[in-house]
């Protein structure tokens, strides 16, 4: 077969693969928003099927054939070419999918869904000891999983590799190390400031239809196109493409919190604004697709942070956002802006604030890494917990679910992801300074309402770019410097430096 | 390969298909709820690449294979086994399918699509021109169709038989022929009466809101379980079965019309009632489906009309009603039953009463009946329509858009659908005369607000048996009695001759 013949058959089957795919995230949106009480039974079976039809997919011997016939031939001389990157991330993920022997991938696909449900009801009873099972047999199987896929120098690189491909143990290790230090120096002198942020007024009366309103509002002037998303209710809120034209978000509205819809939304659309700066004529191959979890979730974090909680944002939309709700009419622009960034300790990663986030990712990944290391057991894991809350942020959780239970990840064998939601917040420091570099204060272009500037630059720089670069590479052609902590470190010292005062 | 073996094998492999079905029906019911505006061409993408791996599977040669393997086998030995009646089920959809070849299937189903995207704004613009080659197209498709899947005595009788399983043109001729006398007669004497419901009172102002805590209210006291289901706003309300444990139906708010949301949310239930009461054992597989349209349609009918729009149910609902409508504090039990039974000769089908609905079904039978024996041109098609208007209804359209291209279903290629809303009807009323023989006086039954005998009985009668006996089979089981048009004549004519005093 010609080169230009296997790549096109290869093409449509890999499209086609994608629109069945794409029919089952509809059908995950719609588990987290809109289905009956009784269907979810039928709507695990439905999932199971797809997984089945999929798996198959994924390591039809046909791939190996056409990505042989295509590999070597001048189709694919210019590596970044759209050709060349989507056939060696075709061979990536089919390498990668056929090393996985079958009987493995059912025992993985049940135990990890078994362990999400025992997860639910046993953390709500607060039940380590009915927990520890299940976690061991995710985690067994993740091992397996590892040597099955392979890697070079340690089993978690091969976990990491399904989230941040080409990342490394090693050398987060060392990125996180920094960052952990640098963010415990700034929590202590926070500790000492006097400056107290009136947090309170975050709890008071803010109904929910209008909490809705802001959201499409807020999440549009933003960027967010509308006409090809929508923002509904869910429990534990996330963004979903369906495809070129259909990114939804959802988020999860409380009467007397403000942060949760508010941030909650801003987040998501900033995801969606990736996927929906995906170039739509490469959809359903590696060129159309997010290069990895760490680069979506700088874009998530950088709107809802470095912009969402900027003051010239709020310089912004606060005379917008005050009106609407009575609970404001006393509150001013600074105390606001301060409430938002407020920084306090916690014992919950998903209620973090900016600073002590990443401790909280560190302490998972410090966690994984010994548990994949053989350092620790999965008996200790709890002591090990509370020891390190203790030492990084003072705290210490009084049971299990507000502890080494508090986060469904585990139990769902996503074990590798964590070091995501840091490398996001890495990555878009290292960003968003570049982006202020070539485009000018953009503190002052938010007081305006200017976010298309910014929007465009990252469209540019890294959301048409899909999977033509590995994310390290990525991140250092829009930047100008490999991946590094020093941006985002500069950045938390500069904004809690102004807003507490020190 | 042994019986036995092959019909798991061939079990398994419908169920699969049938998974992937239910998530295209979850994408068809998100397709005409909640999709955003720019998603509609993913979306017809998604639905492309499902059709032709439902097409793949559905002609596989495999199926062939395990059929005739376990054909004549002890297996299928009782012809009312399930076993039996899915083997003889599948075969038929089989031989059906494959007769089909490809290059028809992949154009019927363009011309289709497109026949229906031109509807809409041909429709709209009145220019029936325009529209003239699209129907023309999509007539010789589907001519070429049924001389493809074959038929004993004319071809009309090939597309009956994918709504109405083994009913034959001839046969509806003779029925709907006796029908429309019986119907004349009665639309004479209405004409004659003097009685003049007050039907303005239907147009005064309903809170959508009210409207829809109503909707929920009144489905669920009939018997459709929310808890399974749900009820969502659309343009053209529909009933859509995700699986066992998820079956949607949908309505349309008018904030100053009464009807339509509340008899369309009560037709619909009447569709999700069957399809809850399918065996959820057999889903995927013939004895969990559907019987045929007609037989759906007679659900849908008996609760819309048989149920809903008689006196003693309204003798129950109405005090619950009344005083959630500041409009309706002035109108009696007596004068809203009579204005909800309202009989007016109109242009539009689907605005139609109980009386002349059958007349607007004979026009559109006797016209497809004409197109396909060949004594009717698409170019005479308009003239052939007014006339029967005025001759059946007493009324001429002003226009092709309130006439002959009033429904989608023609653009569509559903030339043979419409016999299924009168056999609904027919069956409806048979189905409900011989339930009130089983279970006494239904009406009194009704003011009690006890339709869980109703639904019961269809559930032991019709509902359990799926696909288990052809639709006629199914009624004269269920009736004692060959289906034909005495019942609903009789329900007509005692209905509307004690409403209109006759």
């Amino acid at each position: 077969m010609k080169p230009e013949q296997a790549y096109e058959a290869l093409r449509t089957f890999q499209i086609d693969t994608a629109y069945y795919q794409s029919l089952g995230a509809l059908a995950g949106w719609d588990q987290r928003t809109y289905i009956p009480q009784k269907g979810h039974a039928h709507r695990a079976r439905q999932f199971a099927a797809l997984a089945r039809l999929l798996h198959k997919r994924r390591t039809d011997p046909r791939i190996g054939e056409w990505l042989d016939a295509i590999e070597g031939s001048d189709l694919v001389a210019d590596p970044e070419s759209p050709e060349a990157a989507n056939v060696r991330e075709w061979r990536r993920d089919y390498e990668r999918a056929v090393r996985v022997p079958d009987d493995l991938a059912v025992a993985l696909a049940q135990a990890q869904s078994e362990g999400e449900s025992a997860w639910e009801s046993l953390r709500e009873a607060d039940d380590w000891a009915g927990f520890q099972p299940y976690l061991k047999r995710v985690l067994d199987l993740q091992r397996e999983y590892a040597e099955a896929v392979g890697y070079e120098t340690e089993p978690y690189d091969a976990l990491l590799e399904d989230y941040e491909p080409g990342e490394r143990a090693a050398r987060l290790q060392t990125m996180f190390a920094e960052l952990g230090r640098a963010t415990r120096a700034l929590l202590e002198r926070i500790r000492g400031s006097e400056v107290r942020p009136p947090v309170e007024v975050l709890h008071r009366n803010f109904p929910v239809e209008v909490q809705r309103a802001v959201a499409y509002e807020v999440t549009g002037l933003l960027g967010y196109d509308l006409e090809g998303g929508r923002i509904d209710p869910t429990a534990h809120p996330f963004e979903l493409s369906v495809g070129p034209g259909d990114v939804r978000i959802t988020t999860r509205y409380y009467p007397d919190y403000f942060n949760a819809a508010f941030f909650g939304s801003v987040h998501e659309a900033g995801h969606a604004m990736y996927e929906q700066g995906l170039p739509a004529e490469h959809w359903g191959t590696p060129m159309g697709q997010a290069v990895s979890m760490g680069v979506h979730e700088s874009q998530s974090r950088m709107w809802e942070n470095l912009v969402g909680r900027s003051l010239g944002f709020w310089r912004f939309y606060y005379p917008k956002l005050q009106p609407r709700f009575a609970a404001l009419a006393d509150v001013g622009l600074e105390d606001f802006h301060r409430v938002v960034n407020a920084v306090r300790p916690s014992l919950i990663r998903v209620e973090a604030d900016e600073v002590t986030y990443n401790l909280h990712i560190l302490i998972r990944f410090e966690l994984e890494l010994a548990l994949f290391r053989g350092e620790l057991e999965v008996d200790d894991l709890p002591e090990a917990w509370n020891a390190k809350y203790r030492d990084y942020l003072g705290v210490t959780p009084p049971n299990f679910k507000d502890g080494v239970m508090q986060d469904v990840h585990w139990s769902g064998g996503m074990f590798g992801y964590f070091p995501s939601y840091t490398l996001g917040n890495v990555y878009a420091a290292q960003l968003f300074e570049a982006a202020r570099r070539d485009l000018g204060d953009l503190e002052e272009a938010f007081a305006r309402g200017a976010f298309a500037p910014l929007l465009e630059w990252l469209r540019d720089r890294v959301h048409r770019h899909g999977r033509r670069f590995p994310p390290r590479q990525l991140v250092e052609r829009a930047t100008g410097a490999a991946p590094s902590t020093d941006a985002l470190v500069r950045y938390l010292n500069d904004r809690f430096g102004a807003l507490y005062e020190l």
